[in-house]
């Protein structure tokens, strides 16, 4: 059939070389009008994210394809964590210049490898495409969550202590951006023994990410800015607007705070869990002044 | 909140109100780092795919964004068609060049709800993302497929007839590509009781989408270019290479195609089923001639 063989099959055979094989719950992967996969059975909820990475505003034409690749994945690996759960299958979409469908792409798909081997999911299924404009890297992926260990942007309550883990601030320059570890083995520790009452994970920075939760919980909010774990070099409005931290941000009971912090220390010692402030009733907005997060279409 | 509510914000809560309401089998729908959902029992598989359309090649900047949205959706619910299943949830990636953030997305959005109505799906998520190129929209979806009602592209063998649904080329002139009818109806009816050995989506075209169902069947194939049915006004090029046909190859056993037929011309009397070749031994490769289908990177 090789004579028969588009120039974009051949692409498609390249990069499905590159992945690691399907896992056992891969019924059809890669090549097929739809990928099919066993889904888990009574006591689990499937997880659902799209996410993207546009050239010039995720990551610079100068930036690794490997990078890209692992950045547009690991995004969605974050989301996933947050919820609770384990990523499990994911679909690529990347939309091309003309030109870069070889080697850039190529890149791209050893970064997606890369996270797919480290965090335990399937590349199942793509699509190509080429356009005139920035590319751009699409990732849809699936994952796991026992129900009882689901956890939204919605449970949080009034006098819930805010924590984040790491530090924020400064991702761009620092090219952490790229190389971010998603929280994933930390998101699953918290919601195996600790219960969090909301969580999620921290892509627009703290001053848009907080706002959200507390508005989702149906709270407000008194945020104590000096708290803020910032990186190293990073200021105040860095940590708190530019974004891209992919750090978690949880909502917890002030009586678990304890047992939570004495429990993260020993088991994640080089990573610390600041408390920032709390919920507070509906109407209260403290401590972000007149600072906002990263907003696509207001900046 | 509203004071804090940022730009994107607005618009995300603008879209939401233009879908219908999320189905039973919604846990956690737009607006959380996840979608989360019931998961379907034994039994069944999870068909995923993901497909995007790109102004300039899909669409044009003056085709109606209900159309373009239409057609985002449509493209995804054909594919799960093709493999034997129902859609179930999407996710939507808006990637949108400054000024079409507004009236224009909001059109995509009518028609995504649209076809959300029409096809039984449920949009559970979406990302937006600003860009300098064209307008790219990205739609993952889900769905659900009976395991013994599964089709791919490989179970053809040789000597199993080929079959096309409805009359191609043309899709681009008449602008059936924006608003065609995904084949659902036809493919449920198919995989219920006549159990095609191989299906697929039409979507670059016959002389590269019949090859790629013979490669995967482990089959060559011989086609009757003179018995393709062509939509009115298409050539025969057209008929063959054009794409965006977005109707159903399938391959049956020849001592089942009387019945198929019969029974086909009773349940959909006014859309045509045409024999248009068969499957043969790996390595025959007639019918096309030079003709290829559409191929993104060599055009």
């Amino acid at each position: 059939m090789s004579k028969q063989q588009t120039g974009e099959d051949a692409l498609v055979a390249r990069l499905r070389r590159l992945l690691p094989p399907d896992d056992v719950s891969v019924i059809e992967g890669i090549g097929d009008d739809c990928a099919a996969v066993r889904v888990v059975g009574a006591g689990f909820l499937a997880l659902l994210k799209t996410d993207c990475v546009v050239e010039g505003r995720h990551f610079s034409p100068k930036d690794a394809p490997a990078d890209v690749g692992w950045k547009a994945a690991c995004r969605a690996v974050s989301d996933i964590a947050a919820s609770g759960g384990v990523p499990r299958h994911a679909l690529v979409t990347c939309v091309l210049r003309r030109g870069c469908e070889g080697r850039w792409v190529e890149g791209v798909y050893r970064g997606l490898a890369r996270a797919a081997r480290r965090y335990g999911f399937t590349v199942v299924g793509g699509e190509l495409a080429a356009t005139e404009g920035p590319n751009v890297i699409n990732v849809a992926m699936n994952g796991n969550v026992r129900r009882r260990e689901h956890v939204t942007r919605r449970g949080g309550r009034p006098g819930d202590v805010l924590l984040v883990t790491g530090a924020l601030g400064g991702s761009f320059a620092s090219g952490r951006h790229l190389r971010f570890v998603p929280r994933l083995e930390e998101a699953r520790w918290l919601v195996e023994g600790h219960r969090p009452h909301a969580m999620m994970d921290l892509s627009d920075g703290l001053a848009a990410d907080v706002p959200r939760l507390a508005a989702a919980s149906g709270c407000g909010y008194e945020i104590d800015a000096a708290s803020v774990p910032r990186s190293r070099g990073a200021t105040l409005e860095q940590a708190l607007s530019e974004g891209e931290d992919f750090e978690l941000l949880l909502a917890v009971a002030p009586r678990a705070v304890a047992r939570l912090q004495a429990g993260w220390l020993k088991k994640f010692p080089r990573l610390r869990l600041t408390e920032i402030g709390c919920l507070a009733e509906r109407g209260v907005a403290r401590g972000f002044g007149s600072q906002r997060g990263f907003d696509h279409f207001t900046r």
